[in-house]
């Protein structure tokens, strides 16, 4: 990653889904939600992995991204997901966070949003 | 992920790590970090993937565990890597900070902790 504009250290957010519909166990549409978040937001997916925990104990799963990453852990018996996105430069994640509110559903969430690596920048001197 | 005390949603951790010593570029060190940092924790490794940009331009990788994840994503030419942490449950996530602090010495570091999945857990009903 390097520091023109659109590399610098970005955005994370973090989301909690909660009271979801059905499918907090399905690890293909995870797989599958992963591709089109991490493709809705023009980022580059490096690898995708899901896990299935089996018998409704829920799925977990993680994209790793030339921008960062997207992640999604679930809890079915919580009605629950959390889900994070970092993207760097300035990639607006909203576009894989409605791909995953459609699928899931939440009834109540709650996001959080992070600007990475801006602490110290300035006197970092390094390029943004 | 079930309900017992020990897998309710957990604790995330965000460094932003600056002006970091040698070794931002080593995709075999943080493969290996990572796995540290996992059994630090007393946490199960599903998977780890380490990407390599090539030519200083930083490395990228994430460990997903049986407790969520940690990732870290590296930007050389700012001194600045970016890490993460999610563990379910009551798990402590600071011995896996400890260890990518021992190894890439940041001089300065902003460490955020975010509590996944309260905000409404109460009116959830779910087990906690």
């Amino acid at each position: 990653m390097t520091t023109s504009p659109n590399h610098r250290p970005g955005t994370h957010v973090l989301a909690d889904f909660w009271d979801c519909g059905p499918g907090l166990d399905d690890a293909d549409a995870l797989r599958r939600l992963l591709l089109s978040a991490a493709e809705a937001c023009g980022a580059r997916a490096i690898n995708i992995k899901v896990h299935d925990f089996g018998e409704g104990a829920g799925v977990t799963g993680f994209a790793l991204l030339a921008e960062s990453h997207i992640s999604a852990h679930s809890w079915p018996e919580l009605g629950y997901l959390a889900f994070d996105i970092f993207l760097c430069g300035d990639r607006d994640p909203a576009p894989a966070l409605d791909i995953f509110r459609r699928h899931y559903r939440p009834a109540r969430e709650e996001i959080r949003r992070v600007e990475r690596g801006l602490a110290f920048s300035d006197r970092a001197g390094g390029g943004r």
